[in-house]
């Protein structure tokens, strides 16, 4: 086994942690999407509609930041994930994001129902697990940025840009309401890590019940 | 590893299906039972009574759809799965049906316990993951049929032919209460793959004490 | 992989069992123990304190059912279960039992926490899944035999011995309060299964927030 | 498979533990952190910041118990974990322990925030599985004791040593709020299996909505 997943090939990692989430459960059907930059200008990305818990390396398109175009396809077929206008997002607007990972999680989207209609944060709980994030305080009040599901995906990409061009997330993370969590970092690695770290902030709130927004 | 189900024979997907599901819960001591299409007019069924988690290729039977007639067996004893009559009424009522999954799940009927006496229908959370089911509407309002259980399998086998002779489901998946979710799909991966939403939505349901019906 | 536990030496299928019970929280540290006749007369059963995720068929030893003597001891310093009481007086009332696994639960413990302080059983729910104890009835009214823990194990054998003389249960299984099941089969690969069985009924009560008793 | 993991050499031990505690969700992104003694006077700890369920015999470092004194270290870069202090104060305190295990537990956290603001302890379930730490008593009043969470780790250090200088725990186990829990045993088998059974009594009283403390 590569000691971290910044060892391994970007696709290689992307399918590992694509194995790893979907047998969680946090990539059911063919839910989700993962992508890793593969230089400045481009990003590696899940293709459509594939089974996460079977991915190969063949299953990704390469795509460039500025205008969405699919560089690089191994199997003519594939399309980039439908979800592909908001990595390009993230990654025009954080330079430091290197991967950017986005699952379904039961807990989160009931936690994202019970807050307020208007709310545009998730209040995380202050507990030690939130250091998970670099954040370094006694009794930290973080917001995790809420955005409205569409079914039309310009419409959320153009919702985040306009929201983070604003202000910069406390959190290297959003969550689009009845959807799911998206979580970006500094490598591969440190992306998987706060995807974790969130899914475990997120079963809290919905465990304690609580009902922020 | 084959990259989807839909590239393993059969009964080597239908096998490493009932290992999957038993390790996740949904198909404990010899519950549940898994189908494929052979062709247009046969399918391979489990055979009752076996331990879903050690299945093998032979633990299969080859039954004609039109008259439930038992083409092939390998093992002499096996009979085939107490509930082939409600995969017949499927693949006979949707010819696009090419496999039936079949599990107990215990949150799906605890939310089929919540509804209502005589509701017929299980009203699904209008969430992204509906879309594994090719719904792709707004805030979509949509129904999983649901049964009343009995001991005599042919009556839940009659009751469903008779209630889609009437009209198509909206999903591909019934609910039988007390009982568990069927759910079928255009190929072994795809069935999978919906069975997999199926218990997502459920689980949402059952965590946010939804009483719908 | 054998096709079914029953296809391995008994110990060797006893050390599969406790590894799958272990990994699944069933057999918390050393907790639990299990069991499978080598003949009428003799059964071998887990070594006490032994974590149950790493067992070998050393680890068993071979007790003889009518005064509890050790027949057989590889390691000399292996002392049989603690309850190993518990499982003399069940191969001994009922000599179709080939094998008895006994777990820990927490949804077991608590939904016999919820019982009356008197109750003697706790009502199972009537759904398809009881039908793995070999119940075919449409709305089965089945209690699952419910003991008191003590400190003193012989007590529990004892009163198990005494209710059982005087009424054969409903299931081939019991519950002891603050403690958990245990569960006995016509083979290794029955019990097995209906321990899984039964683990899916208590999880399906304590989800239902049933106070019965 | 070595037998038991006190077979092991320590660091193979300590990073097996990791990968086991990861792949549970006690170990989020690169929380938690794992000790064994290599003598009296010095143990291995985990370097600070890695992903737990990837470590390798690399990752540990050599510290001294009375000063902290890093003695031995593989990869120069490595630094001991941020909350070294707490095992250094428990391996002083206690010459028996040979190995702590700190980990994250969504329900330890919770049961925790429920306690009162000025409780000093959580009263255990008195069920069976408390036998696991030693307790032989029929209704055991048994307290794992509780502390407050500061970002300075110096200062719940301190907090810990100046307590059990007092008086010895009842349980070889401590619970931090909003942080989890450290168990500790008097071999690395030993303190794996409490750490399972403190994880089985919190679960179960987060599950029992018990509002004690």
């Amino acid at each position: 086994m590569a000691n971290i997943l910044d060892d391994l090939p970007p696709r290689a990692a992307l399918a590992e942690i694509a194995r790893d989430f979907h047998a969680r459960g946090w990539m059911a059907g063919t839910a989700g999407n993962l992508s890793a930059r593969a230089d400045d200008e481009h990003f590696w990305i899940t293709a459509s509609g594939k089974p996460k818990g079977r991915l190969d390396e063949l299953d990704f398109l390469l795509v460039r930041v500025k205008d969405g175009e699919v560089v690089e396809r191994v199997r003519p077929e594939n399309k980039p994930s439908a979800e592909t206008a908001i990595h390009r997002v993230l990654y025009a607007r954080f330079p430091e994001a290197r991967a950017c990972l986005h699952g379904h999680i039961v807990e989160a989207a009931l936690v994202a129902e019970r807050a307020k209609k208007d709310a545009t944060g998730l209040r995380l709980p202050a507990i030690e697990m939130i250091k998970g994030f670099d954040i370094w305080q006694q009794n930290p009040k973080v917001d995790l940025p809420l955005f409205a599901n569409h079914l039309d995906v310009a419409k959320i990409a153009a919702d985040i840009d306009k929201r983070f061009k604003k202000s910069k997330p406390a959190v290297t993370a959003l969550m689009v309401r009845a959807h799911g969590p998206t979580v970006w970092g500094a490598s591969l690695q440190d992306a998987y890590n706060r995807f974790e770290i969130l899914e475990y902030l997120l079963r809290y709130l919905a465990q304690a019940r609580a009902r922020r927004g």
